[in-house]
């Protein structure tokens, strides 16, 4: 969100309550709706422990249009056009005989069109739902948007619980290991875990000495989370801000809490502490550290340390947040109820 | 619906659009819109023709309810419930991979709660969406309708163009040889066929003698259309109105017309001539009829050429209101361009 602040984009987090309903087929509209309203604090308080304040984005709940008669006769110009097939688009379609999640690629398809976005972000696992509106808005009249995808977080576990063990199917590249809802709870991580959650976690996390594939979760951490947010933190404090002048002005940031030790040399951007000989190490860039892993210089348990540390860190202030909140934790109640979630 | 008005029901006609668009997948709304508004004409003149009076009936769009949040709202409701074998309830949806016709039952189904209806009247075709609808609808909390169907008038050729000559799946009783605009056009009788048209299909229809099946079409239309309104004529003219109190008194009627001839007595509802002798026979039940031509009392010639001037007779009215209509003439043209039916 930092990098499209950056670029000069305008955000909105489209929350797509209708979407969740119809993959769902189990929860009611009124849950679903407590769960956005408590997704809408958390995206929040994630971006605001980031430094991104609340004015800088849009917040579009999906249910403000889908109701409307222009939403319904786009939705059935497209769904007249499609063999059933064409609905294949995510995992839940091939894993259910209900009919609801057939439906679910055109609320995703026409969100593009009735939120006004030119580009839509996702993860990897998001494919085949932006290869369907690239196929089919401009079947409807309606230009194609432009689709970026980053990497799914792995799963902490080397076996997803989600495939059988028996299945001759192998694991899409996409989402073989992504961190997902649908894994054991030790798999992934909450924002709101508390430190200790996350210390036992990562601890028992799956993570071979020296496996720098997609497939070690906890390496994925430190890649696809942990690094570019002390990458975000380290240019910010360069003034390295692009596009959004409100970076580091009236936006209180967890600068204070650098991701590199005080004996770091200037320009590092991550620190390593070596638990056996004590010996620190300092990164300028992510691929040093994926290296130095591979060798062997860094461990299983130097990089568990690291990301545990850094983890709880980032959580730090989403946690206050939430503490401080009580309409936040009203709406957590109202949303899971007896903390199932 | 002479039958409805008479046992004092306040008769709804539901025009499906949007269940058209869904079920069609080829052409788009504008034209059903054109489809739907030339129905109204003629559903509007061939009952005038039998006597009833435009206030008498309510017409109700499906699309003047099913663009609303309320609907929608109904919609998922029923849909994230439902299996996609839930949703096989016509033959369309076998017939097709594509997608919209799996949505038909909600529409068909949701149709009861929004016109406010209490009894659903259909074809015995609609049999397994009316079993949708009952199964359904308590489900979502609303009240189960009552549903009554009626015979499906047959077709006119005994073998049903759609049924593959290599199928082994016998055909559906409820579905067999019905009347369907699916068949060739020689199979069937339209509304607006001239007196030659009518003259021809019938003639060369499939009729053989002593054969009082379901598959004799021209027994069927005896049986199912032109018996039934005789009867009804018949009685109107004892006086016989029910709770109709607007029957046989503002409104022109085609009761001079007789399916009679001037030589029947007293209580005769309908009279045969025999092509051949010249002799001519009188009824008062249609099973005598049936049993006549089951004997071969009755030839198939004799049947055809009542059926003939029977329908002619029939659709002199309906031709009628049709030539004096430019509006109708120009919504047809819209509707069907080029004649194209």
């Amino acid at each position: 969100m930092v990098d499209f602040l950056r670029a000069g984009l305008q955000p909105i987090i489209l929350y797509v309550d209708i979407y969740a309903l119809l993959v769902n087929y189990v929860h009611p509209m009124p849950l679903v709706k407590h769960r956005l309203s408590y997704y809408r604090h958390l995206t929040t308080a994630v971006l605001s422990s980031l430094g991104v304040s609340p004015e800088q984005i849009t917040h579009i709940d999906e249910s403000s249009y889908a109701y409307t008669e222009a939403f319904i006769q786009e939705f059935h110009k497209l769904i007249v056009m499609m063999r059933r097939t064409d609905a294949h688009c995510t995992s839940e379609v091939a894993e259910t005989e209900m009919l609801s999640p057939l439906l679910c690629c055109i609320h995703q398809t026409l969100g593009e069109v009735f939120t006004g976005m030119d580009i839509q972000f996702g993860g990897l696992d998001q494919y085949d739902l932006f290869a369907h509106s690239a196929t089919f808005l401009p079947l409807i009249n309606h230009q194609p948007r432009e689709h970026i995808m980053n990497n799914m977080v792995p799963s902490l576990k080397y076996t997803s619980p989600t495939s059988s063990p028996s299945s001759s199917i192998p694991p899409s590249p996409t989402s073989a290991s992504k961190m997902s809802s649908s894994h054991t709870p030790d798999a992934k991580i909450e924002f709101l875990d508390s430190p200790a959650t996350v210390h036992q976690k990562v601890s028992e996390a799956d993570c071979n000495p020296g496996d720098i594939t997609h497939s070690n979760g906890v390496l994925g951490i430190l890649r696809d989370i942990i690094w570019p947010i002390a990458e975000m933190q380290f240019e910010r404090l360069q003034g390295v801000v692009g596009y959004n002048l409100l970076e580091g002005k009236n936006i209180k940031t967890q600068e204070e809490e650098a991701f590199t030790f005080p004996s770091a040399p200037e320009g590092s951007i991550l620190s390593v502490c070596d638990l056996i000989t004590g010996e620190e190490r300092h990164y300028n860039t992510y691929d040093e550290i994926e290296r130095d892993y591979a060798d062997g210089i860094i461990s299983p348990n130097d990089l568990k340390n690291l990301v545990i540390s850094a983890l709880n860190q980032l959580l730090r202030q989403i946690r206050k947040i939430y503490r401080e909140s009580d309409e936040w934790q009203v709406v957590d109640e109202l949303a899971y109820p007896g903390g199932v979630y």
